[in-house]
């Protein structure tokens, strides 16, 4: 296992200290609980927190300022976080206008955050939900039921999170988080494995020659190993899922995301973006908005995934709006 | 050899095509010639290019844009660009106030870059000429005499973009990026290797608990090939040479910079920046700017660079001043 690390065991708090120490008049931390949360915290909005598990960063903790997430408290690598995390994070964004969860759909995830809501109500805090699959490669997974989520839950961030700092109410976050999640749909494909550092080898095999077409993002098998392909046709494959799964029509303007999955260079993020172009402009979509790099990651797997959003006015001013997070993804 | 590719001998000109295409409002291209340059290109300012090879992307073929450079025109993967390519690009910013060639230490791309100048002034431009050099790890190496340039290149691009937006002569401008190559230190660690499209192998080969200390970003040897150790005992070896290579005092303001080699993880970077702010702390150095990221980069090899960068007023102002790249590193 090859990684700058010490104890791995240790590896997630000294991640989460590195982020801080890169921003400490913007972030504030609480160890323990591996949160990170916004130094400038606002009291007159609702305010809106993220979990998951570590190893996807920058997805979430890197992600934590005006206009996107007020705080995050990730499990460990590849775990969901733990319910006292969640709970104490909550508590942490008591405030009058309400609180919003958003979670990813792995069991993991929504036991957690299912105890910690109920315990957070108790308390007396008003919980908005809003549960994010927009991975259209399998039904039911390894640690899900249902649909994973992947990569598209940027878009679900950045629109209620500058919907947040506008002064919508709890309820129409809620509202506008699964009317994003319904129009954004999602699909991976890993090259390489990759090793998380307490575990010390691969998540998953795979052969010199083979790829996993729709990998989930923890190494979650997909629709099907086979050969390699050329970077065109594995992007015909991955359009017409993501494409093919809501109805389209010419005109139609759309976000596109080619999402690195850590170990793919930038480099080969662009070469695929320049086929996905071709694609959207063969069946007519405009791509108003296009987002090429390292969002939501698998360690140093080598892959991407591709995302595709159907934009409405609103929508499309949303992702627009200014967003101030600490490293500059959006 | 695992990549997102299509045929390895158009494997640039479909990544460069890839960014031409995710920003057609922002960019022009030139294919024949692997020139990206502004298309808002201001006529009252020395103009700022910069050619470098292939495969350390962002650097430096994304980095077109507002206060930052005006045009760039690599060559192949880890070749200097030919003559030809700096003398076309060239060519399209010829302008009153002249152009500023920005050079890594290379051979090959010395003597590419020296016949354009030639070429070019015999045209009437008039050229100016910063040599980066910020290596730190070896004097002369597999493809340079003299010391090499790698991510440090970043901070004398950003100096003198900003300082050309502002109307700075073009000997100005070549003052100005020697004074901050002067005080701008670098070192590489590779954990692996990576492979270039069209060579289809290793460009080294190095065993399973090894790592290449000093390496340089073609992969060219550094100071020595040893044993795996802990983040924190590299961070200390890493920063002793690059701290060590320039006098500094305490209370002296200073930019750090993180950054991956391509195939390592930005978590791993963000433990790494914690261990390096640790250590800035111990010296008395405030950290006034970092920078944790892939910003110079070998393919998909898996390491990290530090850049030690010591600031005055006008350059802590400059770094600070705006730029607007289509990826946003900086």
């Amino acid at each position: 296992m090859k990684k700058f690390m010490n104890d791995p065991a240790n590896f997630v708090k000294e991640m989460i200290e590195g982020i801080y120490l890169a921003n400490p008049d913007k972030l504030k931390c609480v160890p323990e609980y591996n949160i990170l949360y916004r130094a400038d915290m606002p009291k007159d909005k609702v305010l809106i927190m993220q979990g998951s598990g570590s190893g996807h960063e920058p997805a979430h903790i890197m992600c934590v300022g005006k206009g996107f997430l007020d705080a995050a408290c990730p499990g460990n690598v590849f775990a969901a976080p733990p319910m006292d995390y969640v709970l104490e994070c909550t508590k942490i964004l008591k405030n009058d206008k309400g609180v919003l969860h958003l979670i990813n759909n792995y069991q993991g995830d929504r036991m957690a955050w299912d105890m910690a809501k109920e315990m957070a109500e108790a308390e007396g805090i008003k919980i908005g939900v809003v549960i994010i699959d927009d991975d259209v490669s399998v039904n039911n997974s390894t640690y899900t039921v249902g649909r994973r989520g992947v990569a598209g839950n940027f878009f679900i961030i950045k629109a209620v999170g500058a919907a947040a700092e506008k002064g919508a109410s709890l309820d129409e976050l809620v509202e506008l988080g699964k009317k994003v999640n319904g129009v954004t749909r999602s699909m991976g494909i890993a090259l390489t494995s990759c090793i998380p550092p307490a575990k010390g080898s691969p998540i998953f095999d795979i052969g010199d020659d083979e790829m996993e077409v729709g990998v989930g993002i923890h190494g979650e098998p997909g629709r099907r190993r086979e050969k390699i392909k050329s970077a065109n046709e594995i992007v015909t494959e991955m359009f017409d899922a993501v494409y093919g799964d809501l109805p389209h029509e010419k005109g139609e303007r759309v976000a596109v995301m080619v999402n690195g999955l850590g170990g793919t260079p930038i480099s080969e993020l662009y070469l695929l973006y320049g086929e996905v172009a071709k694609k959207c402009q063969e069946k007519g979509l405009v791509i108003a908005k296009n987002y090429v790099g390292n969002y939501c990651t698998s360690l140093e797997m080598a892959g991407f995934s591709l995302t595709l959003v159907k934009l409405d006015k609103e929508l499309e001013g949303l992702l627009n709006d200014p967003a101030e997070i600490p490293i500059r993804v959006f």
